[in-house]
């Protein structure tokens, strides 16, 4: 199964980037099934159902949240009808929405799709770790689905590394979001699981983490309610990776990043 | 000027991985300044004066360091004798050492070396930002140093993004440590500041930031003491980044990623 | 019945002060149950085995811990065997011990004691208002057992206060423990519990929370490792209070602070 | 000199009970100076100068601030010119306001009162053991002001005892604030400074630190934007406490707490 994974897109210029480039992207790469962690798209705050119509279009096939999940309320009475949309697994019991979803591809093949939160500098969910193993006791890689993702939404790489290798060769894909910034260290686990400790964001990268500058930096030096943090809105990059699994063991074969427009270096998955 | 960085050395064969190379990459890539930040080198926590000195004969210009800059006790009463051993700029007045020091060149260029914490996630340190900024009044890029380096030892990816922000134009290169992951962001903001979120680690990656996976993993799942953290003894890449500067401005014409051996993609400059 | 809370047993002066008041309290105020926090009680890190027999022996049927729990690594393998001594309720499933005991009384009584840890400020355990929501789902106040208290064992006061107005009703006492300071705030809430934010410590207040002053000041103004933090060994104060409970619903009917010996103001029940 | 401390004001309820019993509070106590922390004085967020001029109306001399400083944006002007409202000390350089005030009473004799926050668990400002030391350099107790009050604005009961002794003979009172919560540990420590770790809050006890109950304990079960916290508007207590000092050293010569009206136990000074 061939895959992509897109980071948190972040305001009008990162989602634009996302639904102009994606299109072309699914047809070129061969893509089987597209993800996106959508948890910044509406102005930087959240999704609205509007924008989730939009990024689906677009071609995707599942969309990930995270810490933002409920700023824009009008998702909270749309989730439970709209199960492609993903909200972290480890959220309280009672909570609308899943934390996963099993698709379908027009070919029959299955592919599991979880977001889950890390707790370590975030708020203090119900653990991440144990809410994966109770999870993948249901659905088994190469079993019930042929390939499992997991968006591990989080802060510290050493909570995001922990993960990683705790369930290498139970997923094909467990790729970090939330520090909105691409990380250089991506590859495929000894047991077979793609990772990648941060899929970086879709957005306006000469902004901090996708915000405007002024605003952003003032909350560091001065202790004072500033100008409130609006998205930045130059040339977005989009920033993630493709991943190439075995389906039938659902492993990962080959695993590359992918960082298209904007002010970041320039990569395509050659495969 | 050609200045290569890199980050957190962790343990053994991080130091071994860091000495075997640098004599081969200061003639190849025709280094003037290594800058290595060293705060893990001494089995994961510190830095031993024995070590220190191995990395300097192994072609290090200045060592940097960061929380783990005292775990070593027996730095504390060396690094005053040491100045190109730096600590933290912003520690309380009256800890032993420097948070800067001005390096003179064979050629007599002159180059300001820099390390200072951020404090988001972390301890509650002096402003990184008015630190730097009172240190940057006294020296100025282009004028009394023809470069100057600042490793920001720091968590948050957004407080890192502010302060490249912050100073770009001011420093020659700013590049992030601590999260030993190194990011795909590298590039040269908008006024000539080469800037990087994170160096990420010389070390074994096939671990939990340098440590070794077992251990590192019961700590999220279990709350329990377990077993001591040990760095993991595998094949180690180091990590980095390597910057041209224009002697005039000070600032970066070029730069590049670098990362040799071990389990990361492979990159070397090509300039 | 007559219940009497000790805050958390801190060092060597803080257990003698417990062990050689208690066997008069126990008599004089006519005592039905006692419940001591014992986390601190071994140097002021966590319970040995002997200190525990020997506060059992003075007249303390349940000891309670906290984040200190396995800080003496020979209570792990003690706990089991011993259930009146628990461990927070929200530890991970397969942590040894267990999170509450009923106890019964001489005259068949029965009492149920649970320790709990909050999350805010502190270790991201399991969330304690859904564990002691579950394990009273069990055990009801009034028909299973004659009396329920709880130890909360956490930081914040907002969380405190959340939690005793959460299962007002419900328990017949809810104690925090672990600031080290008593609270002001004893009083019986609107549905019938009793409730108090902190207990307060039992152990020398001549210090910061229970340990020499000099070295604990010294952690806030020098960031540097210092010498290790030891319990003060002044004269001890006991604090706590005590709560009379009606029989049939369970509910508090008397509740005062007590606070004996040290540097505290005194107070006795008068009831 | 005859002091009195009242904690946080809170809403609506709680600065109704400070202004009707503070007028005859000032005479019956013959009190000379009284100092109120008014941070959450303007329904629950924030002060307005209206509210400001209500409270020293009603008899505050100085009105002291901490985290929720700036939550009304119309005491950002007004502050400047109403120096009797102090915010913390350790605010950056620039800040708007003083982190100080020295009042001179009818009779010619003076007092100086700080504004500092802690650090643990808050926001990382400026070290306010530094600040103050810094401060106290200026201003010396029996010698250039005869009382010197010191509002610690700080959520870690270990940093607030620690700053305690380490000022402990320096100042006439040293008082925490911000946790809602009085504590039963008023005392006059060795070297003749009255302590306590936290004043309480002035507001409805019937809540949580203040707040409504049911949004307040909402947010620790439900990871969900829910109701907006609003102050609990049931009977109000007023919290603080009362210090006489000689006017020679300026240190204490006796101290009580004061609890007046609402939930709490009843207390006042006998002196
Ligand atoms: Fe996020
Ligand atoms: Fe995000
Ligand atoms: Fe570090
Ligand atoms: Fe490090
Ligand atoms: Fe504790
Ligand atoms: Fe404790
Ligand atoms: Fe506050
Ligand atoms: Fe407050």
């Amino acid at each position: 199964m061939r895959i992509l994974f897109l980071g948190d897109v972040v305001g009008r210029v990162g989602r634009e980037a996302v639904i102009s480039r994606l299109p072309d992207l699914r047809r070129t790469l061969a893509l089987d099934l597209v993800v996106v962690n959508a948890e910044n798209a509406s102005h930087g705050f959240g999704l609205s159902p509007q924008i989730a119509t939009e990024l689906f279009e677009a071609g995707a096939d599942v969309l990930t949240l995270g810490n933002h999940a409920w700023d824009r309320k009008d998702l909270i009475g749309h989730i439970d009808a709209t199960p492609r949309i993903i909200r972290p697994l480890n959220f309280p019991p009672g909570t609308p929405g899943n934390g996963s979803v099993v698709v379908s591809l027009v070919d029959g093949r299955k592919a599991l799709v979880v977001n889950v939160m890390g707790r370590l500098f975030m708020d203090p969910l119900d653990d991440p770790f144990r809410a994966v193993t109770d999870l993948l006791a249901r659905q088994r890689l190469g079993a019930t689905v042929q390939a499992i993702i997991i968006d591990l939404h989080a802060e510290a790489t050493s909570e995001k590394w922990a993960f990683g290798h705790a369930f290498d060769g139970s997923a094909s894909l467990i790729v970090g979001t939330h520090t909105h910034t691409p990380t250089a260290d991506h590859r495929i686990l000894p047991r077979g699981t793609a990772y990648q400790t941060d899929a970086g964001m879709c957005g306006d990268y000469d902004s901090v983490i996708g915000m405007r500058k002024e605003a952003a930096i003032a909350r560091f030096i001065r202790k004072m309610p500033g100008e409130r943090l609006q998205p930045a809105e130059g040339e977005a990059s989009i920033a993630g990776m493709m991943v190439e699994t075995d389906d039938t063991t659902g492993l990962a074969r080959r695993m590359a990043p992918l960082r298209q427009g904007g002010h970041l270096s320039q990569t395509l998955p050659d495969f």
